[in-house]
């Protein structure tokens, strides 16, 4: 919600209330949300098109930046129903209402998870907040980051502040702008926690070679022992989850341990999936309390948003039928090898759940 | 997924798979996915319009039904995306391909908690969906359903034998036409559980009251003493919690134990609310293994696709600002008062949250 | 406008009017318009998406079908806007409300110009008004309808009375169910007119047959000496002449006379083109006046809804840009030959045309 | 077509073409058209949403500028299908690819027909192009254009100059900003030609008194004897006629000549109405070939992309239907007075329009 926009509304939106409004702690404050009377006519719109068949559209506010840079359709724009937004090639990356959300659950379940991260790789993350996200635990000492794009990196920096934050000047970080499978092919550095935000397409183009076999194999040999793994893990329900399965099968041929772990992010409109890879580590042996307490000795109790133990916990908790998609073998991505997903699953009316049941 | 216009497709859509598909259980098969190109020109669409701001569509295939009822607008039809669909005045209530999670997630918790449900009402749930996830358990002995529109049961009775298969020609339920608000006022039988299965709007039209702080007084007094009321509780996440809140908030004025929970939908686009009401029921004191202990002996391991101990507990996991939300004071939803929801709440960026941090 | 649905809006949305409605003439009555609100939530919509970038929705009060015939995809519903409307592969082809200027102008140039049409032949025209055009001719013997798509006809004459008017059933219509450009080649028959009323693609698909050079050539043997032919002439405008173009040019290469005009249909959105073709005949040898009395005398002060002398002779009277687009050379379309048309050509910024213009 | 994004686009979207393209005269040049491919995705679009039920997008390359003045939404944008355009409270009003076809046949019609205009006012015409084609008549000693919107002019004077191309600085110009209402209460000069080009609404808002019977009695004592009214005629078809048809009711309650005249407007996606008014002007008693003399004289074979004499007449030939939905009586605007139209109205189904005819 812009709230910048919102006192020339009050007079007109404001419905007198029959009751006291209760009072907020001191860093929130209340904005009455608008209406379409109070927007006016002229719709400037943003389709989402990335699914070939349904179309959501995000109402815009105000266009920030409309362009092309070298590689990728660029849009910030005030949406009305989620704030800033950022949309790279026709789909949403993050608005500034769940961002937060998206960054915690990206981030730090391996950055709690982990000792004592010191070294931190991002490959992706343009808008900064994932490194935001990193920078906030004190033992980390450098933060490298490798995006391709450094006009985006420029555009985010400029107009998605409350993202980044003033991130991109901490003194830790440093920046690459490369291709990151390149950048990986010639690193000889090694880290602690690596996380893959990189856009979310299985299309067999050139961000696919972010995915393969291949690249987490590279990734591997720049991970130290206790290192962590986290990677987006693209869109994924029991109703949708090949993409999102076979990236988990191809983490597993390299990984001992591979987690999937989910979150409804509203802006999305679905349930995003998350990967966390290392040796050694098992969500069902971290408790929700051994969750809190890390959070509190690392972070503090009023940093994360959304991230509580019991919620974290949670996160990994998959429904029966998602749990059997994710079960069932399938291809590996492979550098050099086009991904074609298993076909979609049906299931045949069952004999025993037809009324009246005999007794 | 229509399965039924699949195979016409299989030959242009067949991508050859340079792997083995792995086989599937016996009650599951593999459908090829319909492309744009195997669907053909003209598209049929239907557009959620229940947001102000933005819009949704759903490509359709097919339509099985469009009209009025003496109550509402209804559309029947066979999406794209989600299988066949029904849609209220404009809104999405139910789809072939996730209705299983959201009517497990509204019925189960209360069946299964309960521990012997021998009468029970639901009021709504037109579909039969709701019905059949009672009528599973046989301690159940009667079963009563109070829907207003019998134009729209007949409809779904025609057209949606996936939802209800055959509840309704059960002879333990009892079909009641009636507004469920004046049905309560005249009952006097005891139930052992409530589920309130209606149109998702707290917008101070007829179906209000049937979520007023009246109503849940009227209804307490038809449940027996270990009796448990579960509620469809609206689109519900930390960036949209208001309606629910105000949802919460007027059902913990009538019983003494009220427990937001929630499930994301996939056809919804969004998350869902659900509560779940009684004078003894707490979710903590409820594990995961009792849960699992209690399906096995009252379903049996096949019935659920979705529910497990696992995930149920998950779904009472709320995020750390989706709980600040449903902590606030505010309305409570009264007969005969029009619901003025509090404004939207706003973040005033936290100074400790700019970097670089200070050491 | 479908009046049918109308009485039940009547009460809601009748204003008081502060003044007396002109009674009408007995062949015309009042309908009170729909209102969003008279229509209820709910929106199923057609999107019109022939164009590849802009779209346009037809908002659904009703479906009659929806479905596939063997040649294409087929939607008869009755529009908001339009009233009942045909559309075809993601087209509308002509709608309740302004078919008759449709059919009238494609029609009744030749229909009148020619002395005494005794054979007439329909390529395509499959809603049956075309038919009904040329049959309310009484020097009209035979009239040959040739349309690939049986189960189209069948639904047009099953859900579109109000096009056809019971002109299937005439006992001078032959209805030939087959290819038009296989038709031509076997056909002996000789026609006074001939009227081409197929789909509207210049897409190098099946339907292209029917626009090239070779089979006007076919079609040319089949007409009598003073035989005239009619075309739909696509979309046609001074910025999007060259489809149209294409398509005069080719009709030259065959017709002594190949004239082009045009009226712009709402439901269209655009204005659409025509051609008449002959060896003889000249609009501009024909006035105004004679025109008026040639429909007095043929048809009578009643039937047509359109067209007057004084407006035919202003479909034919283009703009000087779109004479310009029609004087350029390009090329023929011509069998077994990809159709390229010419680029898109813009202007120079003119400079006598900047202001202060010099003294 | 905006050419400055082209270049970059003809190496991919060039086909060969088999024939050799036709040499364009020196002030035009080809260009290839756009394809989706070529632009990429992500879609930013702009819907029409002034119908209540149908849209329309208009797919856009570039923002110029989206915000607010004090008066209205202002969207100025680079469309793909029809170039720059500006859209005002959700309305497109103009855009680059038929602007020319707009302005001319809104204001050369008056200033052809006055022997010799002096002095002409412009009410609304923010854009500049109304003035530009009042200015190319050397005649013209003054031109005074009254806009209420200084923040639009501005605008559009920095976005939209090949509309106005430079005419804002002829030394000619008199420019005010202040209500037209307003200004025509209290001005005192004497115009020869006058043209009223403010927005399209009727809904008994602010632009409404730029409508009334009472406006145009105020302008008639601004005419000299010879004088000329030009009015911007609202959408206008024989569909949809009633808004026009009201509008040229209440200038013939002051105006002793007022006719109607149309044309179809390719980026409005309809045909758009225009009104001249005088107290002598009669359209059937101008001939074509006058008109092209005039244009001839006065401007010269060049300016004009549109007009011609021909065409000219052909916009006063309305057809049949629109002559019937002109004639009827109704309502007159007044000031104070909110406008109701009549009703729809609808043709009985003809008894003898049905098949077969008898004999």
């Amino acid at each position: 919600m812009n709230s910048l926009l919102m006192p020339a509304l009050s007079g007109k939106s404001q419905k007198t209330r029959p009751y006291l409004l209760p009072e907020l702690p001191p860093d929130r404050y209340y904005v009455e949300a608008p209406t379409p009377e109070s927007l006016g006519n002229g719709s400037l719109i943003f389709i989402e098109d990335s699914d070939p068949f349904d179309r959501y559209t995000y109402r815009l506010r105000n266009i920030l930046y409309s362009g092309k840079t070298a590689y990728q359709n660029v849009l910030i724009a005030d949406t009305v129903n989620y704030g800033r937004a950022l949309m790279l090639d026709g789909a949403i990356q993050s608005s500034q209402d769940d961002e937060s959300l998206y960054h915690e659950v990206l981030v730090q379940p391996a950055m709690l998870r982990h000792p004592s991260p010191r070294d931190v790789l991002i490959i992706g993350g343009g808008e900064g907040a994932t490194l935001r996200e990193v920078l906030v635990h004190r033992s980390v000492k450098t933060a490298t980051m490798v995006d391709l794009d450094q006009e985006l990196v420029d555009l985010c920096r400029e107009h998605m502040g409350t993202w980044h934050r003033g991130a991109f000047d901490d003194p830790r970080v440093r920046l690459v702008y490369e291709d990151g499978r390149q950048f990986m092919e010639n690193d000889d550095a090694r880290y602690d926690v690596v996380i893959i935000d990189v856009v979310d397409m299985l299309d067999n183009g050139p961000a696919q070679a972010l995915y393969t076999r291949q690249f987490y194999e590279l990734l591997k040999r720049r991970l130290r022992p206790e290192g962590i793994v986290a990677v987006q893990g693209l869109e994924f329900c029991f109703d949708d989850a090949a993409p999102h399965a076979a990236l988990a099968r191809t983490l597993r041929t390299v990984f001992a341990e591979v987690h999937s772990y989910s979150a409804a992010i509203p802006s999305f409109l679905s349930t995003w999936g998350f990967l966390i890879a290392s040796d050694w580590f098992r969500p069902d042996e971290w408790t929700a309390h051994e969750v809190d307490a890390t959070i509190q000795s690392k972070l503090g109790s009023q940093w994360l948003s959304h991230l509580t133990g019991d919620y974290l916990k949670s996160c990994f908790s998959l429904c029966k039928e998602t749990k059997f998609m994710l079960s069932l073998p399938g291809p590996v991505i492979e550098d050099g090898v086009d991904l074609i997903l298993p076909p979609h699953i049906e299931e045949v009316e069952k004999p025993y759940a037809t009324f009246p049941i005999p007794g």
